[in-house]
C-alpha cells in the first residue's frame, strides 16, 4: 500500500463520516503521498527569492525599481506581510537576493535569514533582447537546487518572490509556455490601471517577438523565477511538498514542469489570485488551490496563509481517534 | 473615526499595495469594527453544543442516535476532529450537553470542558408535534446567553454542534424561516443516499405542515440550535465576533437574526459546506465565507480551520511595518 493509500485508509477510520473533511483529506493524503510517510509535524520553510527586472524600465509597475531592495530589507527586518505571516504559521523564512539591482547591507546577525545569490544586478530588458543569458538562467536554477539540497528536516518548501516588474516577466513566460495571447495573462499586478495593463500587454508582445526561438525561462524569466524553478525541481526530487503562492511562483513551477513534468506531483497550490495568468497556469497544471481570498501581494503571503491547513490535515491524521479507539458506532460507510 | 475605518487606514499604510491582501483586510477591519478596537491577540473559544432530535426516529440520518453521546464523549476525551483542530488553532473548547438522549459520565477533571445544560432528553419528534415547547426553547436560549455572559477575555466565539438528525431540523427551520421549499434545503448531511434525501424532504414537509403557525425555532429546532441562537445573540450584544461553522450553526444564527437582525453584523462565516441549505442561509444573510473546502462534518471543524485567518488578519494590523516605518517608497495608490 502506498503512503497515499494508507493515509486515505487512516482518514476513513477516524470518527467522522467518510470524506466529511473534504479537501482537508485530499490534502493530507497528498502530503503523505509526496513525503512517502505521514510526518510527525510539518516543518515548513518559506523561501522568498528577490530579483530585479530590466523590463521595469518600460513602466509596467505602479512602483519604482528601488522598492525591490527596500522590501528585501523589510523582509529581513521582519516587517513585511510574509515576515508576519511566516511567524504566525511557525515557518522559517529564508530570503534570497537572486539579483536585485543593488545589494542591501546585511548585519552579521541577519546572515541566517538572507542569502546573496546575485546572478546579476537585475535582468536585462526583455523587450530588446533576452532577460538572461542561458548561463545566468542555469546559474540561478543551480542555486535554487543547491538550497533544496541544504534544507534538512524540512517537509514543506513554500515559494515566495519579490521583484518590481515580475508580473510582466511571469506573463511573458506564461504566454510563451502555454501558447496563449498576452492579453489573456496580463492583469493589474500590484495596481496598474487599464492603461497600464494595455502597456503591459504591448510590452509582453514585444518581448515575445524579440525573443522568439529562445529558451523562454532564460529570455523572459527573472533571476528569482529561475531560482524558484530550480528549487522546485530539486525539492520535488527530494520528495518535499512544494507550496506554490501566486502568479509568479506559479510561472516558476510551470517553467519547471517543462524540464521535468514530475514536479507537478509535488505541488500544492496555496491560493487563487485575481491575476488572469495565475488561473491559466492552475488550469494547465490541474491544480486546485486551497484558498480564494483575492490576494495579490506575492512574497509567499498566500502560501503562509495556507500553511495552517497543511498542518491541520496532518494533525487529523496523527491525533484524531478512530471509531475503534473511541467506541463510536460506525454506521456510515 | 470608527474602529473599522481606523483598521482600513492602518491596512492602507502597511508596506504592500493597497488592498492587496484582499479579503484578509476585509476580515481584519470587520473584526476591529465588531470589537470596537484592534485586539492584541485574538482569544477564541469554540462552543460545541450537542442535542438529540426526536426526528431521528424517522430514519433521516446514516448514523444511530447513540452516536451523539458517543461523540460528546469523544470531544471530551480530545479525539474528535474539532478537538484536534481546536488544539491546532490554539482555541479553548467548551462542550455543552444541551439535551442529549442520555447524559454521559464526566470525570471531575473534565468539568472545565463539558457542561450539562440538558433542557431535555432529546427533543420530541417534530413530524408529530413541536420539537420543543416554547418554554424549552426559551430555556435553551437563556442558557446560551448565560454562557456568552460568562466568557471573559474572549474575542471570538466559534459555534459548533453535534446531534444525530440535526441537518433535518436545520433544513425544516431554514425552509420555514426563508419560506423556501424543503427540496431546496435538504442535502445528504453526513452521508444519506438519494433515497435518504427524499425521505428527509418528506419528513421536513410533514414537520412544516404539523407545526404551521408555531414559532419555528421551538417547533422545528433543537436544544443545541436554540442554545447557539441565544449564545450568538448575547455574544453580538457583547461585541464578540461570532464565527459560524456549517449548515446547523448557520440555521441557529438565521433564527437569531429573526429575534434581532443586528446579530448579523457580528458574524463571520468560516466556510461554505456542500449542504444546499447552508448556501441559502449564507445568501440570505449576505455572508461570504472564508473557506470552501467541501467540509460537511460540523462540530465547529470548519470554524476551527478558519481561525488562523482571523489571527493572521490581526497580526498584519498589529505587526506589519508601514511605508514610513520601513522607509519603503509608497508610489502605489
Amino acid at each position: 500500500m502506498t503512503a497515499y493509500e494508507e493515509a486515505r485508509r487512516r482518514f476513513d477510520a477516524k470518527t467522522k463520516p467518510r470524506g466529511s473533511l473534504g479537501r482537508l483529506e485530499d490534502l493530507g493524503a497528498r502530503i503523505a503521498g509526496i513525503r512517502g510517510f505521514v510526518p510527525e509535524r510539518l516543518e515548513a520553510v518559506i523561501v522568498v527569492a528577490a530579483g530585479d527586472h530590466g523590463v521595469a524600465a518600460e513602466g509596467v509597475s505602479a512602483y519604482p525599481q528601488e522598492v525591490t531592495a527596500q522590501m528585501v530589507a523589510n523582509f529581513v527586518a521582519g516587517g513585511a506581510a510574509v515576515s508576519v505571516l511566516a511567524r504566525e504559521a511557525g515557518a522559517r523564512l529564508v530570503v534570497i537576493d537572486a539579483g536585485i539591482a543593488s545589494p542591501i547591507e546585511v548585519r552579521p546577525d541577519e546572515h541566517e535569514l538572507v542569502r546573496a545569490v546575485r546572478v546579476g544586478a537585475g535582468t536585462a530588458n526583455m523587450t530588446v533582447g533576452p532577460a538572461m543569458t542561458d548561463e545566468q538562467a542555469a546559474l540561478a536554477r543551480a542555486a535554487g537546487a543547491a538550497l533544496a539540497d541544504e534544507l534538512a528536516g524540512v517537509d514543506v518548501v513554500a515559494l515566495g518572490e519579490m521583484g518590481i516588474g515580475n508580473t510582466t516577466s511571469a506573463a511573458a513566460l506564461t504566454a510563451a509556455l502555454l501558447g496563449v495571447d498576452p492579453v489573456l495573462v496580463c492583469g493589474p499586478g500590484t495596481g496598474l490601471d487599464a492603461e497600464g495593463v494595455e502597456r503591459k500587454v504591448a510590452t509582453v508582445r514585444r518581448a515575445l517577438e524579440v525573443n522568439a526561438g529562445r529558451d523562454p525561462l532564460a529570455a523572459l524569466g527573472g533571476f528569482e523565477i529561475a531560482f524558484l524553478a530550480g528549487l522546485a525541481l530539486r525539492a520535488a526530487e527530494r520528495r518535499l511538498v512544494v507550496l506554490v503562492d501566486g502568479f509568479i511562483t506559479a510561472a516558476a513551477v510551470l517553467a519547471a514542469s517543462r524540464v521535468d513534468y514530475a514536479v507537478v506531483d509535488s505541488l500544492v497550490a496555496a491560493h487563487r489570485s485575481p491575476e488572469p495568468g495565475h488561473a491559466a497556469i492552475l488550469e494547465a497544471l490541474d491544480l486546485d488551490p486551497l484558498l480564494d481570498l483575492g490576494l495579490r501581494l506575492g512574497e509567499g503571503s498566500g502560501a503562509a496563509l495556507a500553511l495552517p491547513l497543511l498542518h491541520a490535515s496532518i494533525a487529523i491524521l496523527r491525533e484524531m481517534a478512530t471509531f475503534e479507539d473511541a467506541g463510536v458506532t460506525d454506521a456510515g460507510r
